[in-house]
């Protein structure tokens, strides 16, 4: 348990009963998110004390009898594989008048964020986990446990790629730069490429990152720190793409400036999706004029995922390993829960890809 | 002629023989963009000397015998009012693969900012013009004068309709605020009345304008010079619509602030359309996290229109006259050609919302 | 009370005692729509004994303290008037997987089809109706009582214009073919109108139809009973037409045979949605290629409405009356409710358009 | 050269010269197509004395000097490998009005349907042909032969592809019915998984062919000949599908009774593409209620190709290729040029796939 930050206290408690309308999860697996690293350096979120852990997965060991199957439909029984989703609130806006866009939800619910409170066991950083009424569960048993590892990133790329094919501007040939390399931008190469997209630059300053970004199917890449400015990394787009600008960018980091230079990148009639920004990347400066108007851009904004997204992002899985993307390679590390600390300190200090928790 | 800048000669030339791929317009009216009043004021695009004026109208006078129906198929005889449209070039990438899309053409031509030449009957700010071969050329018998004056303007934002249409976010409930109310923003409110949206806000500094709005279909204005910065405004907008923010913004100023700005006013899983920025209004700051990803705003970018788009305005402008909308009322001084000078002055200081020049 | 075909019993019961989480509703009006008539007639769906009644509206007389505000979030008391919408199910299949879409729900509940059970005040076709927990309610105190008795039929049309919209094919010049103008192509001309189609062609079997159809927008009229057979009639669409076909056409009759016809009526790469079979209309023999491939058309189905298009229909209705098109002619007949068997033969016999049933 | 139904004749010409504005290809291979079949069987057309083969590839021998680019804006030489398009007609109302949408064309253009004239090299099923003025080619060096033959086939269901993303209904786990596994529908099995859709489920009725869809990608194939009706098979489908029917269906055969079967496999909300009936298949019997309107189907018709569905193409075959589809197994036999008629009765007699002629 986060008791504050850089503080993590393990702390027991007995296996609880669960009533009729609750899941008792026996935790396998985790990933760290950014998000866990910042709550772990400094709690910005004030939740702790909190059991953090959102990228989990793990197996039911008791359930309430009034779970007879998934949220998909599928059915539920003691021994099969779950993940779970957010829980919009209902009530909100965005909740009442846009009832297939839940991620707009203005009080979304995720296990892993929910402070410390009598139920104890709410996050996947612990052995056990309580899935309460009305949550939303998949049973991913047709997974594997890399693969159930990977299901919450997944489904923000998988949303993204919705979001930017509501466009209209994708297809096989369409040349599709994606900004980024770190986790978030690998895995929207895999998208890309399990959709049949052969064109793909990726753009990074890290030749390692970039590398991996050509296993996941980018055809070429573009270390932008040997560049000067956006005029000569919009030249070296160019020099990549027989004389053109990308015809869609996927913006996939969390720097402020990125943001402002991903338009830079689209050709004229493009488009680009805006998926990097989930921490303020703080402010940047744009031109309406050249960089939308003239241009005429279609710009989409996306953020989290919705259930559907969920199993879109099952078969996504499937398909990606099915075409032989190694996405196993972006779990770089693996720490066993009694190494928890090690496992954030590792997520902080960027060294690798993506972080996992394995619990025995 | 302008031979330079606010250097405007009058010169005569007989009037020409037509070939049989050309026809001679005698020209009857012609709006003053404020392009005209840019290029009237320094020469930036370096034209002069040129004959301008490509907002106008006016009457077959001879007909070359290649000639038999207009653009869009219906027939062509000496005595019908026509109206002209951009060239694309065809050549350029855009032109290629995008055929649907002629106004990204990277090389459009439009008559009124052709160069003098040879032919010199080249612009609507003269008593005749000559349409080259291959132009682009309705027949508009049935539009009254003022509504044929109107046409090219119509179009622009005829054409950011459209391009908002496909974000699938506009419907009779929606509640769009039109940020602006020169010509642009008053004739996309007019759009957006006659297409049955009830709920507009209209938002300028100019209480005139904004009275305007109203006449041309907008529920409530707001002036912004009355509230200290932009959350102030957006604050003022959610008092107008029942503690929202608008579902969808059209940006329709040529000011780099207002273009940031936008962004604030959109709802979350709301939607924005800049179509304002024909001239560069500078750089501005935004946030792409807030304004962008995290509310998962869908944006396009407005450019000109397509032949197309002249056919939905012709149909526009029948039926916004047909439900009463002033429209006429956004020609606010007339000069005739004499005074053109007067004309261009009157465009320059912004006195009216829209000039046009009645050739006798 | 229908207890049975053509069978209608006046019941007394005092008015009841509401729980926290239910609405007592003093009924206004309620329009009878076709199916009522058919279950009047036959009881085709075996809810006998049943209060009918689903077009209904009416006002507040006990609120429950859990009731705060309507399903838009606008605040409800005690003399606000109100309507209903569908109740989906929340377990079916379309439920869980298309949550904007609960119109698809396989077991979708409806006031005015509920047999009669303890509550007894289960339509409107009765003094009072309470509203159950969970209940879609809107406040339309800002409808008037003829704006409210259309709040249900519209919507209908209101849903098919959306799906329409998403074909992208209907704009300003668009030319549509409403096929049928009973209560619902009536009001979808009203609908195209609204949303500032000029170009919009009846096409029906009866004359007085067709010049109402005239009334609420169209601007010409076909009679097909004067035409021998679809090719015929597909020639007087193009004589109406400069030579064309339709660019998008409406089935609204109920009309096996019409069905059929429909796609003979749209031009190449046009669109068509099929709106008006609510009721089995039987078989109709099509060509696939001629049809649908060959012209490449784009189709929809429509089916019913959803909470969300309800909020849209109040919009439309207010600028339909804005716009001055006469909506209250459809309301053709007004009957007592002690007249409730008149109101349902002149139903049956189709000899009106829209039949309301006033409560004083 | 077809002289006649049935009746080939080897004639030869010289090698012609061209003019600037031509191109002159030695030709390597060409399908034969369904539609050739008919032509040779019947001359259904009326095009003989004709130089067939339409779906073609060759090498370029001679190049005029006006042609320095392809279609797309590659460079041209000799020796480059070239696939033709075709050529709209650029005067009809669908050439005027949708520009985007040549496919729509009245009078479209194709080589290999052109009649003999002074020309004579007018079709690939010669030694040689020659490229007019204007007509539409694209630079396919970077295809192996297999690939090259394939392409016209491919850019049919690519194009179909394009038409059915516009429904908005296909994603990662969207289960998809294929209709139909004659070359058209493996080639659109093979679209699909090349897009990353792993639930795609064949229907037809060899069990051969079943097995060749396996091979392109189908999860499971039903071979309907073991069902007695559309209910049946309806089930069939079910069953292989946890109980429900299709998200979507392309229907691919060129059989009247198929097109009807199709709307009984699309589930409530899903979607189809009709991309079977090149060829008109006959009438047939469907319910406009039950079929379109209560599921609330989206419907989309898909007719040839446009030049842009070419560029699609390319990278289509090059990613299908990539992630080890067996296309070339669908060029069942080969046949040189002298043995053209056993081409054609392999063809008419549907013995095999894809019949190509190997020009050496």
């Amino acid at each position: 348990m986060l008791t504050g930050p850089k503080s993590v206290e393990m702390r027991s408690y007995s296996i609880p009963e669960i009533s009729d309308d609750q899941i008792l999860v026996k935790v396998e697996a985790c990933g760290i998110c950014g998000t866990d690293g910042h709550e772990y350096n400094r709690d910005p979120f004030g939740l702790a004390p909190v059991v953090l852990g959102h990228e989990g997965t793990g197996e039911i060991v008791k359930l309430g009898k009034n779970w007879t199957e998934d949220t998909a439909g599928r059915p539920l029984k003691v021994g099969d594989k779950i993940v779970t989703c957010i829980l919009p609130c209902g009530k909100c806006d965005p909740c009442k008048n846009m009832p297939g866009r839940v991620n707009m939800c203005e009080n979304v619910g995720v296990y892993g964020l929910i402070p410390d409170d009598d139920v104890h066991f709410n996050g996947f950083f612990g052995e056990y986990i309580v899935i309460r009424p009305g949550s939303t569960v998949f049973n991913v048993s047709d997974l594997t446990l890399d693969q159930r590892i990977l299901v919450e990133p997944s489904a923000v790329v998988v949303h993204s790629l919705e979001r930017a094919k509501t466009t209209g501007l994708l297809n096989f040939s369409s040349v599709v730069l994606v900004q980024g390399c770190g986790p978030i931008g690998l895995l929207q190469i895999a998208t890309l490429r399990t959709m049949g997209i052969e064109n793909i630059i990726a753009l990074d300053g890290n030749d390692s990152r970039l590398e991996m970004a050509r296993s996941m199917g980018a055809m070429k890449g573009i270390n932008f720190t040997k560049y000067d400015g956006i005029e000569a990394i919009a030249e070296a787009v160019k020099a990549a793409n027989n004389g053109h600008l990308a015809d869609f960018v996927f913006q996939c980091t969390g720097v402020g400036a990125a943001g402002a230079n991903a338009w830079k990148l689209v050709k004229r009639g493009g488009g680009l999706c805006e998926v990097g920004f989930f921490m303020d990347g703080g402010q940047s400066v744009i031109n309406h004029h050249y960089d939308i108007c003239n241009k005429e851009i279609t710009a989409v904004g996306s953020w989290l995922y919705t259930p559907q997204d969920y199993v879109i992002t099952f078969d996504f899985l499937k398909r990606a390993y099915g075409i032989g993307l190694p996405l196993t390679d972006l779990i770089s590390h693996r720490f066993s829960l009694d190494n928890i600390v090690d496992a954030f300190e590792t997520n902080v200090q960027m060294k690798g890809i993506k972080v996992a928790v394995i619990v025995e």
